[in-house]
């Protein structure tokens, strides 16, 4: 599976759960920094419901990759997006989007659980096979 | 110039001042993560003087490459390290290094600016040139 398919697995799953995709990608500009020139953003996209608004950022933690480097970038692009989107639209959630695989194996590891509570991310845990939504943690 | 190349003038810049470089790179573990697995982690380095230990997180910031997505992975990268170093070795002191024309540009701008200063980040700046050291900013 290619990151592609992983973009699309994430968008399908919140259309069947009644989100309308509003944004692909979702663009995020502050001040003179847009991050749409950001070479990870097209992973970024952005939906609503009728009760609320949510960015998401979807990555794919695929098992042949560096599972901590790909972490990293997670990390930062999220605290990132997350302070910009506070400026910008303060009502819209953020939600860092991985699949079960990846959910169930390195994100169970003491430090990106410790990480993860500490920087206060919510997230996403998808099944990419069956684009499904398999649980919100906020 | 290459990334190496920059890696090399952090050292020597290092060296120059009297520092030593003890780890190259320096490995970080927490738990079952392995942050030298990290494929950016060839670019984290340590040095000691006889007042202080520090670890160097070394970035290029190459300006025909992506300013944001660098600093995304940058961030993230520091965050993390800072955290796995404060139950390891709480007195050594992380710094990111940059090179003088990404400071005096991309860095100058509101975004990075901010989050340089909300997530406490200490810079190291240099000039790769020169391989010399311009400014230690806590």
């Amino acid at each position: 599976m290619s990151k592609d398919t992983f973009h699309a697995a994430v968008k399908n799953a919140l259309i069947k759960e009644g989100w309308q995709i509003t944004h692909d990608p979702f663009p995020i500009v502050y001040g003179n920094v847009n991050m749409l020139i950001d070479l990870g953003a097209e992973t970024l996209i952005a939906a609503e419901n009728s009760q609320e608004k949510i960015a998401v950022e979807i990555k794919s933690f695929l098992p042949q990759a560096s599972a901590i480097s790909e972490f990293h970038t997670a990390l930062g692009q999220y605290i990132n997006y997350r302070r910009a989107l506070s400026v910008k639209e303060a009502e819209r959630n953020l939600y860092l989007a991985v699949p079960i695989i990846a959910y169930n194996t390195f994100f169970q590891l003491e430090f990106p659980k410790l990480m993860i509570e500490e920087n206060s991310v919510k997230l996403i845990i998808y099944n990419p096979e069956e684009e499904a939504l398999v649980q919100w943690k906020n």
